[in-house]
């Protein structure tokens, strides 16, 4: 049995898998029938990751144990591990952790309740990884061969190193663009221009400046008419073509204010689909420790043999 | 369809409709039989409001997402828009918003689901307003010729502009008194001195000095002397007059703290007065909004032609 | 009516009824089925005791109002009592209070509900001191004759002067040791040495170095070989005897980290055991207080007769 950590080691298979199932979620939306403890960890502020787990906890019919750390035994000192063992030991039947640690999920490997990965500093936000590609997955039906472009801040953003792995893994083509110190040298994806990416991506994945996570100065107004997603670039983008961001937005700056609810955007679509993408998760961890069965989800997703969004490419 | 911002543009019917409606809630507790999620957004710090919404929202069985915005990606600049979007986006179906801003909720007009305004700056506490009218109504049956007296800190406070406004609509006299300092010269009704005030009044609405507004040195003593409810005051009042406050109370500032719970007071019926009328509130919203509709909820509050607690008035 | 404050006015009769019906309810959860709101009002940090009343509340199926002192209207110099009128009057049937005034509760005799002491400030902890008597009546069957001795911070810790007195109440033979400068001299129990202790005792209860409540600068490594359960220690402890620790634990202070969960610790069964505690002071108090009656517990643990736990001493 393993945590849900990262989703750099899933298959395309179980990638595929899950967002089938998420699929089915958005329509049938299953009830645990037993009493499940579900503790939500939030070690860093949160808006729509934790909110999104407490809709997809609530929508399961899970109980939901609410940890704040600032008003907690963290407080006096208590490790993340002896945290997590408290909650093991009072009924939690899974943890979902947000931390700012890269490295956190080390030391919990062998905690024997399920633990899903809510953000680990700057190395992983598999769930967010998910919800991006299930935006893709609703709206193409397919990954192989979309030029897929993710631009700005990847140094310091978890999303981006989880995106390319798992977005390669499914056969799209991944490329990175933006201000050359936003660059990550260890990425093993070609380097395009911002204006090369805007012409030829399908999908265009602005990543947020995390001001909170610099020190220097740093010039808004120049990075956005040098780096950012203006009107008049948005103009040249593919008919098709969509934008995706993971929020919070930076307005005026990795985006024009007037393209966030734009007909391209998919921005609060993917909020949207992230509640779905967590029942799911949820599901699949409980199912797969033996916590819950079939019998014990009332409308239990069945996708076996069935590919509800999967559509044969057709266009390039 | 609109939101919840205001008691001032309310007519006398639609309001005499609400505290019906709250007073048949009172002893006909319904429950909502669908899954609804309401987010309660208070960025100010609250106990009564929040907690009593919160109430309100469990006992009508809806779910609630608590947002903490010490904790929330607030923290990293976003606004109050894109906080309201994204709860809109995970599945909110109502939002209930305390905000310091006097004018937060102009910006909000286009959400899509309705908006219940806990509080904005010093402008309007509707519900507050609404609690304060039914406490009044259960108690005397009517409000046309009632001497109702606003005592206290009127600039500073939010809900003495509502008020003024919709007992004023509702039919009764209304004056302000207190410090001069302290009353708003924009507002449109009689003032008169505290001991007249005293005497002649059938409601006392008592305000809260509110020390968290106020950067001047302020004595205390002074002021309870000479405009505070002091235990001789009291014995002026009329045999039927009745003391209100919004609370929390500065207890030997406006009022003596041996009077807080004394016969007349009516400071912690108001408080569970507010529980039911926030029921209303919600129900209210959501059946105009067409989220619920009658069959939905188990015991539907049927008021049409029935006016539970409406007297003739008999007694000036 | 009584209020839950304390364990030292309890008779051993008591003590023995609430811990056989935390057997009964390890094995039998009841659930209470009508709408009743308990809240909790935590003014110190807790993770363990604040996540246990929750697990404990959810499982007999009671709603919870939660309440953060630091965004309520504490923060506008509301008092304890005027915080908890304020639970009454919107509905709260019942109050689980932790604060860090040893003396809290004086203020609160004549509140209309039942109150529950969840920790005041090092004076009394009695649902954490049923919890330990609960863990060792669980272990050994009774408490007659047992070698209780308490270890460490005496001076500081709630913990300890609640048990000293309810251990001995139950016939157990209680001694305290460790640093001098940390016992209480107005402790009425023997003090032994750390390595008496060791080989004598059938029960270790540790306690917390509380670094938070010391000024002074302090020297870890010293207290730990000089008064820590460090592993060679261990290894002269009686083959059946028991370590007891209320958590949060230092690490390397009072006990090696590898000990935490050795073989003869309870620590985490303690926190499991929490749960159960509390949710027979809960039903206990709402029974008492007639909030609840056996018809409104669909499964109810009737104890009478019963010792599901208690066996004849047979080892000393």
């Amino acid at each position: 049995m393993k945590h849900f950590l990262t989703v750099e080691d899933m298959s395309a298979n179980e990638i595929i898998s899950l967002l089938d199932m998420t699929a089915y979620f958005r329509q049938n939306e299953p009830k645990i029938s037993e009493q499940l403890f579900i503790a939500n960890l939030f070690f860093e502020p949160s808006t729509r990751t934790k909110m999104s787990f407490t809709v997809a906890e609530k929508k399961l019919g899970l109980e939901i144990l609410d940890f704040h750390a600032e008003t907690s035994s963290v407080k006096k000192g208590e490790s993340l591990y002896d945290t997590v063992k408290t909650f093991e030991a009072i009924g939690a039947n899974a943890l979902v952790i947000r931390h700012e640690d890269d490295y956190w999920a080390e030391e919990l490997a062998n905690v024997s309740i399920p633990i899903i990965n809510a953000g680990a500093g700057k190395a992983a936000h598999p769930t967010q990884s998910l919800l991006d590609a299930y935006t893709i997955y609703e709206e193409f039906g397919y990954f192989e061969g979309l030029n897929i472009v993710i631009a700005g801040d990847i140094k310091h953003s978890r999303v981006a190193h989880s995106n390319i792995e798992m977005l390669t893994t499914l056969g799209a083509n991944v490329f990175v663009t933006g201000a050359p110190e936003f660059i990550d040298e260890t990425i093993n994806v070609p380097y395009i221009s911002f204006e090369q990416a805007i012409k030829h991506c399908d999908v265009l994945m602005l990543l947020r400046i995390q001001h909170e996570r610099h020190n220097e100065s740093f010039d808004i107004s120049a990075y956005h008419k040098q780096y950012g997603l203006t009107i008049q670039r948005e103009k040249s983008m593919k008919q098709n073509a969509i934008i995706l961001h993971p929020a919070p937005i930076n307005r005026g700056v990795e985006i024009d204010s007037s393209l966030v609810e734009c007909g391209r955007s998919r921005i609060f679509k993917q909020m949207e689909n992230g509640v779905f993408v967590r029942m799911a998760v949820l599901v699949n961890q409980l199912l797969q420790w033996g916590i819950i069965n079939d019998y014990k989800i009332k409308k239990c997703a069945n996708t076996k043999g069935e590919q509800p969004i999967r559509k044969v490419r057709t266009v390039n």
